[in-house]
């Protein structure tokens, strides 16, 4: 018969196929009002399209390989279902502890390697709110919709396989992984603008998401949040920086990364806005 | 003394001895009404005897490196205990990407490898029910007795580092892992067999557990559940397939694997049931 | 003294800038009545901070990584933030397999390498207690105030990265471990001392706790709590051993360590006293 044929022929089935699953069926409102129930499902997506829960907030999910974790849903979003893959509120002040480096040795959300997605979604909410909070107070929130993230392998983790985050892997501008256009659900490009300094400004446009930038040192960003990088002064309006930064003189407890050069919060030369440095960062995959 | 005698003879102590703690005795009955309770409990079956909770649903355990994690107890079937270990709604489909493969890099589930166990149970649940609905939709739960893990150390990562889910370990049939028999709590032999495909069921017997099978190409899959192999197409009755699938052709997503091979859920051929196709696998340890 | 000696001899002061973040302002009461709520803190200490949460019970942390988890916080012990680290109630029987080993390949608590701190603090809980009677029940509870793991990378993690606990690493008393003064919370040096068998009692003082702990085989045990170590048979009195036990015999389940070395529970010779043994041992960071 046929799989005698194929099998002989040695061809035997090799299936990925995540984001689609066509053996899920919805079955009815299945939703609890009593507690978070644990669903078997890899997203915040899959949550909503086969179980109907349409609220935001934390819900259970369970790996490929069965782990049960928790993680915060926004279901409102341009149709809900993005799932919070991972958070920092230090990021401008950690250049050799990179949150988002993925050939560190740290342990990760579950969903930042785990979740197959096609778009991306970044909120910056005010340091020190609850979750509730966190929608209604963001100063600032986008969504990619172009499905960049299938072509990079589905998720951050594999994007940044492709794009390590690293000292001395390309020039700065010419060596720059991909950028994308967002749409704005808070804010707006000229908000975006006006968290970084005006010296910063001059040197990157509003209204994309780009990732891995190099600056001239050679050394390397993760995410330039809202904007795409036309200059070499990357550190001054990107994030995440990892790997080796050369001649980098130690500071001390109390300095200041590039984000502050010219004074903390003051919004001067180099120095980006109190509200964005008092700011977390959350990126959620959909 | 006695510790400087047996010391200098070069007899430290070096006890493991996990399962049955000789020093936990119940004190009464501690169980707390609001809400889920941060026990010092390794397993399922520590919490129900030391703690006398007696409910089927999540609770906290920790392992023995101190992580704290919630997984769904089943504190009823044959007397209660059961730790849900791993689960997936996919397998049929993962060969490549094998969710009981030990030897992989994944992250798992602290239970899959914590828990020393005697015991196992499979739960067949429809996709998309939520917790509550897990056990009465079952479509086919059964559990092990003989306490065969204890044998293989205990828990399915022991049991594969033992019995290696991958290419070319063997011969079919003959390099086959354990088979152990089983009891039904849900369905009976006669069900366990009508899931699979007509072509596939005269290749097996149900009433089995089954571990490591190897196909007439030299790869292996994880678990035959329900039946033990009685021939050496186990692609259409055994699932988790992992390790090198020889010159194997990448296929697309919407492609079925062998267990719809003659038509997706057709119950026809090789094909098994839709009922199976749709259903997730739990597996517990007790 | 010797403390003194120690602590002077340990590696030079370290600076790390996470338990204070020039970037964290309080912005009012934001603590919710319905349920935890998911704060980005990464320590119970920046939750009592930033969030005013004043009660002890299960909060959810996020790592630097956003890995979202949840432990039991200490929010009254002197001014409270105590983060539960890690947690066990075999200790005395684990030689071979120790939980505070750090270059074990285990999985770990994420507080316990992830947190920046700078005292520690001990509960000694009667096991199978739920985490309601956790702090009224404890037979033993105290805490450094010395700020001591600001010296050894701000973990324990960090400590025994320089204090390995292995086999060979040193002579006993004289590379053992820094000892660090202690505060009682519950219970004072009388019942420290009493918890332990008579012979074991002329071999430590209590009012301590200290880390790597050398026997007269070369052998190290990781925490001796709430004494000093003056003699060798650091066994009798240390837990959390590790490394390479040489000529070990193989013992059998139901053997006793040397906490019970002259019968389980007797208080007699070596062995420790009944409620010491049926304790489980939980360490948080402030």
């Amino acid at each position: 018969n046929q799989v005698n044929a194929v099998i002989e022929a040695g061809l035997g089935p090799q299936i990925a196929c995540f984001a689609h699953d066509q053996f899920s069926i919805p079955k009815g409102n299945l939703s609890e009002p009593d507690g978070p129930s644990l669903y078997i499902a890899r997203s915040c997506q899959e949550i909503r399209v086969h179980y109907f829960e349409f609220e935001d907030g934390l819900y259970y999910l369970t790996t490929e390989n069965g782990v049960v974790y928790q993680t915060f849903c926004d279901m409102t979003t341009n149709g809900g279902g993005w799932t919070l893959c991972t958070l920092g509120d230090r990021w401008t002040s950690q250049q050799g502890s990179n949150p988002l480096r993925p050939d560190g040795d740290g342990n990760w959300n579950p969903g930042y390697y785990d979740i197959k997605a096609q778009d991306m979604s970044v909120w910056y909410i005010p340091n020190n709110k609850p979750m509730k909070d966190w929608n209604p107070t963001a100063i600032l929130r986008y969504h990619t919709e172009t499905h960049f993230l299938s072509q990079y392998g589905g998720n951050l983790y594999e994007l940044y396989h492709r794009y390590p985050v690293k000292y001395n892997v390309g020039e700065p501008l010419t060596n720059n992984g991909p950028s994308i256009p967002i749409v704005y659900d808070h804010g707006d490009k000229e908000t975006t603008k006006a968290f970084y300094g005006p010296y910063a400004q001059r040197e990157f446009e509003p209204g994309f998401i780009s990732f891995r930038a190099i600056n001239l040192e050679r050394a390397a960003m993760a995410i330039c949040s809202g904007i795409i990088p036309k200059g070499r002064q990357v550190d001054a309006y990107c994030i995440g920086g990892g790997g080796h930064f050369p001649e980098a003189a130690p500071k001390q407890c109390g300095d200041f990364t590039s984000f502050a050069w010219n004074g903390y919060g003051t919004h001067k030369g180099w120095s980006a806005s109190k509200d964005m440095l008092e700011a977390a960062v959350l990126l959620f995959y959909c």
